[in-house]
């Protein structure tokens, strides 16, 4: 992809979904070690190995003149009473910005900086979260049936830092009580 | 707005409204000489001030660790065989793109350099437009009922060159040629 040609691209309003491009789909397989409960992990990986989430990588230049975007999608689920959720990452440009723009679904923005400072938004279709620079950011979807279908849009040089998640984890759970979603500290943090 | 906090802003799917803040709001008489038909602008002028398009300014930090976003709505309308448009920009920072994901109705991104190459994108419910770096844009709405809805989001110090359109306009115009849209060359480009 160029830096100077316009383009389209026709997301379908209720997937999120393009037949134009090829996601990007992770499995709960490629989730090891991010859920707290591992017995609960290794028991349902047992029965099959589901779709968590999927997003587009569209290859803009990764560039600060560009603005990369796409869509994710986070299908409901849990392991044990944690909901499926993204693996999360810092921006590797650690003060790059993110908008996402909620398109259907229910769930949680949750995000934290590398000093400890813990954020979450709830995110309804219609409902636009701004994750500030310096923030790691998960979505969350924590509707027993609908998928979790977002826009985002950001600098196109931010890149991603996955590291950092994948070792310590979030310092915060979005977890099933009782039929209502709660944010509860993660027992295993830096673990 | 500080750029150290998240926050969520809900839009109404349909309208792409807020009750959270206030649009800016752009009236026909707003508009005056960006239209090619200065009679027929005239002329509707006279049956009242129309509302030709509403956008959010946020008010993040004019920064480029910021994503500035919002919500754009053009309302159907036309000026003699004209569709109602937004004025249409450049960036302040010029090599600084944006996205535009369209949510509901159909119309146009109108885009040019400024060296003049044109480009033009169909805008349909679901369907992102990205405008590369140095590309002024303008949404031009062509459906008869609907109003063109979007979420935009570009880089927070990127800014707004209003000055340079309102002088010159786009090279080219997007009209109603037998009931069907049609993007032709602007008889009154420059003057």
């Amino acid at each position: 992809m160029t830096n100077t040609e316009s383009f389209a691209i026709p997301f379908d309003s209720r997937t999120g979904l393009t037949t134009d491009r090829k996601p990007i789909q992770r499995r709960l397989s490629q989730m090891q070690g991010m859920y707290a409960n591992g017995t609960a992990y290794a028991g349902l990986l047992a029965q099959g190995d589901a779709l968590v989430y999927e997003f587009y990588d569209l290859h803009l230049p990764e560039s600060e003149a560009a603005i990369a975007f796409g869509t994710t999608i986070t299908y409901p689920g849990k392991v044990g009473d944690e909901y499926f959720m993204t693996k999360g990452h810092f921006h590797r440009v650690l003060a790059t910005a993110e908008v996402y723009h909620c398109l259907r679904g229910h769930g949680y923005m949750l995000m934290e900086s590398p000093e400890g400072v813990c954020e979450a938004q709830v995110m309804r279709a219609g409902v636009a979260v701004y994750v500030p620079p310096r923030f790691a950011h998960r979505s969350i979807n924590v509707s027993a049936t609908e998928p979790l279908v977002s826009f985002f849009a950001f600098r196109g040089d931010a890149g991603h830092d996955y590291g950092t998640i994948e070792a310590k984890g979030f310092r915060k759970l979005v977890v099933d009580r009782g039929g209502l979603p709660a944010i509860v500290d993660n027992p295993k943090w830096g673990m």
